[in-house]
């Protein structure tokens, strides 16, 4: 691209700046976790420990502003699988810790197990749309004690494409790191590529930090490990009923975490990353798919780019329960929109029911998506070659391209040739039975689930893993 | 929006225009139309008559420039919904002339008629998210002799915004007109407020100008009445296989349609509009629903900024034949890529199976797709007041806002409100018999179609026109 869109004048930009640093110094947020609180005291914040308020003077925000850097990367099991943002945008993300599943032979929901995380790990390994694994699911069949890893273990063991969650407790935490450390071969080799990405909703709106969250992200800033957060105001309820409210509230959350995270660590790389949504007030209902919430990533990702952070975050969600065009349009106008804003990463595939509900033929059809999300950014692709004049001049008046040389050659390449989508006409459709697109997505991930799964682990490593962690899950797919 | 989103530097911008002049100038096209020729010969072409080729000096493309205007209107039969481009952008307009309809009964494909004209018109009517009903289907029981007559008069007598259409030969277009002035009472009074939109594809690609579209746009233009023209190269077939050489050959065919109108009647208001698309080469078929189609759009739009004409085009088409996800995101993240780079007009709504088969449901949530794309636009809503300071500060951190007076006042105009999208929870949903958003959709036609249509024509107009066109056909609602 060489511009992207946007809603803010320079000037309106600083506005809201300046709006988030007077709610951070006026206002203030409480911060429940007591180390988060040392650290802004440290930091020359006013900290009140009875009340847990914090007030952060506007001054120190801009200088943890200061060491603020503009890449953030996500790193893999397999090296080729890494991705760094902003330069490999759009990075597209499963969105993760659904506790259900739509059961692909019945078609019911039904809670997710550990072998449900591992089939979707398959899948997300060979859908080549996705560019980090986000554990789609919650294991309902977790061993006591082994809550995260119940999700890490069969996640890593069949997926080399970055892998990313959350763990409740730093007990769950160390646990997962162990397992990054036998998988890398030792302490040092996985410090040098930890390619277990950490990711926590520290702040709870309006201008609230929790305890564990906060306390994961402190502990992995300080170790230097991979750990960003989002920050999800929902208008109506958290947040103001107004989209500039929302936004310039959010913003001043970002602000907050940053400041305590450049705090810890100055230069520790972070992404501006938001599920910013407005509540349907006619019930009260969650609405992550309305239009609110692509619009809200854009002006996110427009102060993002003020900031010189990487930007994006659960963009792409749906309210619909099934494979309809609701879950299609929701999906697609909001991530078209955050891209077309510059946000560079997409939480965006494989949930139904607003985050409720993992579903098979949704992550293939979010996978088409997501190509497509791809091809917008290569965009027209100018050069004078491009424009074909020769060719034209070749064909003339009235000619055809359809046997051309140049047509052969770049058929395969200027578009993208999708398998979902149907592009034949009414007869030949109506005699395959009519398949809407959630029957070609659900066809396309079980030819893909039979297949062998080449990125699993080698059996002794395998075999190392489960003597340190008895008890622990199979991790196997099983279709 | 402060900024649309775009590819091209400005000194690309300029790339794209002069490679449009040189196949003008070098390659010519071939005009069917007689008329056509003499205008481009007056103007200073060279015409060879008996090859029908037409070469036009940049020069002569240049002076035309200098005669576009920035704005086009559609002007309805009740002046409430004039719409003005690009002033009341994003206007939203339904996809046209299909074949087929999906029998709303039956649910079968078969051919539409007169009626379901009449049917369509009255839901576009009060269906808020259109602007512009483009008589979505031919009619199959057209009389002899009355093939135009019998799509506008169900039209016209059903629906009270822009009514717009295309006619098959000069006949079908002065009964048409005809029809225009019984209904606005005289000829003066409907060349005061012509409310018959036309729209054509003169330019057959590559660089090909037909006989009848062309005499039409001639025709209309010299009498000063509405028209405009869809540019429609489709790559790999008649344009190159690369988005660029099928951009510069679209945009000169633009130029050399925008030549003939400004020769005619300079300052003759115009829409740069495209359907440019990239047909699917592993089978040959036509694929506007396909991302490649959005992108073209936004380049098209880009070129239709510089040169200061209102843009926009058949964007939001699907290839499904049915309201699957990929109807919905096919439609969705195309209107939402060419929004955000600016275009105004987008013939979006209502037609499935690539233009070939109307059916209401996809209508109904084309409406609703349309609401969001004018939220969109409706954007951030800058203000000091709307960042909501003084409320952030009254609740603080911890806080709520459900409850609060602005909560109150502002939920229902911050966020659209959707009827087809379905945000309450799964258990719901199942006890209501898990309806998607077709069967949603098709619900709410039914109801709106079930009442009585206030923008239907008083009787005594009717039979005046009745008797005026004998055998025409009944035009009424029956549903």
């Amino acid at each position: 691209m060489y511009r992207f869109a946007s809603f803010f004048s320079p000037e309106e930009i600083e506005q809201i700046h300046e709006a988030s640093l007077e709610i951070l110094e006026d206002v203030g947020l409480l911060v429940r976790n007591e180390k988060a609180r040392s650290v802004f005291a440290r930091r020359g914040c006013r900290v009140d420990n009875q009340t847990t308020l914090v007030k952060i003077p506007r001054q120190v925000v801009e200088d943890c502003r200061s060491s603020f850097v503009p890449n953030y990367k996500f790193i893999a099991q397999d090296p080729q699988y890494d991705v760094v943002l902003p330069d490999d945008r759009p990075v597209i993300v499963t969105g993760s810790s659904a506790p259900n599943i739509i059961d692909p032979k019945t078609g019911e929901e039904r809670r997710a197990t550990s072998t449900d995380i591992a089939n979707i790990a398959h899948l997300i390994n060979e859908l080549p749309g996705f560019d980090v694994f986000s554990i789609s699911t919650l294991a309902d069949d977790a061993p006591e004690g082994q809550f995260a890893l119940s999700r890490f273990y069969p996640a890593l063991k069949n997926c080399k494409k970055p892998v990313r969650s959350n763990t409740p407790t730093i007990k769950d935490l160390e646990m997962v790191l162990e397992l990054g450390e036998i998988i890398a071969g030792s302490k040092e080799a996985y410090m040098e590529r930890p390619f277990i990405n950490h990711h926590y909703c520290p702040v709870v709106s309006p201008l609230t930090m929790d305890v564990e969250s906060t306390e994961a992200i402190i502990y992995l800033t300080e170790k230097g490990l991979p750990v960003y957060g989002t920050i999800v105001p929902n208008a109506g309820m958290s947040a103001p009923m107004s989209l500039m409210g929302t936004l310039v509230l959010g913003n001043a959350e970002f602000l907050a975490l940053s400041t305590l995270i450049q705090s810890i660590r100055p230069g520790a790389p972070m992404i501006y990353a938001v599920l910013s949504t407005v509540a349907d007030m006619r019930t009260g209902d969650y609405a992550p798919g309305a239009i609110e919430t692509g619009i809200l990533q854009m002006a996110h990702t427009e102060m993002a780019r003020f900031y010189n952070v990487p930007s994006g975050g659960y963009i792409g969600l749906t309210n619909s329960h099934c494979n309809d065009a609701q879950s299609g349009y929701e999906t697609g106008m909001n991530v078209t929109a955050a891209l077309l804003a510059g946000a560079d990463l997409f939480n965006m595939g494989g949930l139904l029911s607003s985050l409720m509900t993992f579903d098979y033929a949704k992550a293939v059809i979010d996978n088409e998506i997501a190509l497509m999300l791809k091809r917008i950014t290569r965009g027209m692709e100018f050069s004078k070659e491009n424009m074909c004049l020769d060719l034209i001049k070749e064909v003339g008046p009235g000619g055809n391209y359809m046997d051309k040389m140049h047509t052969l050659k770049n058929m395969k390449t200027t578009a993208v040739l999708p398998k979902v989508a149907n592009r034949q006409g009414r007869g030949h459709w109506e005699e395959e039975g009519r398949p809407d697109s959630h029957a070609r997505a659900l066809a396309e991930a079980k030819k893909i689930l039979m297949q062998d799964n080449p990125a699993r682990f080698p059996a002794e490593l395998d075999a190392k893993i489960r003597s340190h962690f008895p008890g622990i899950v199979p991790g196997d797919c099983k279709w």
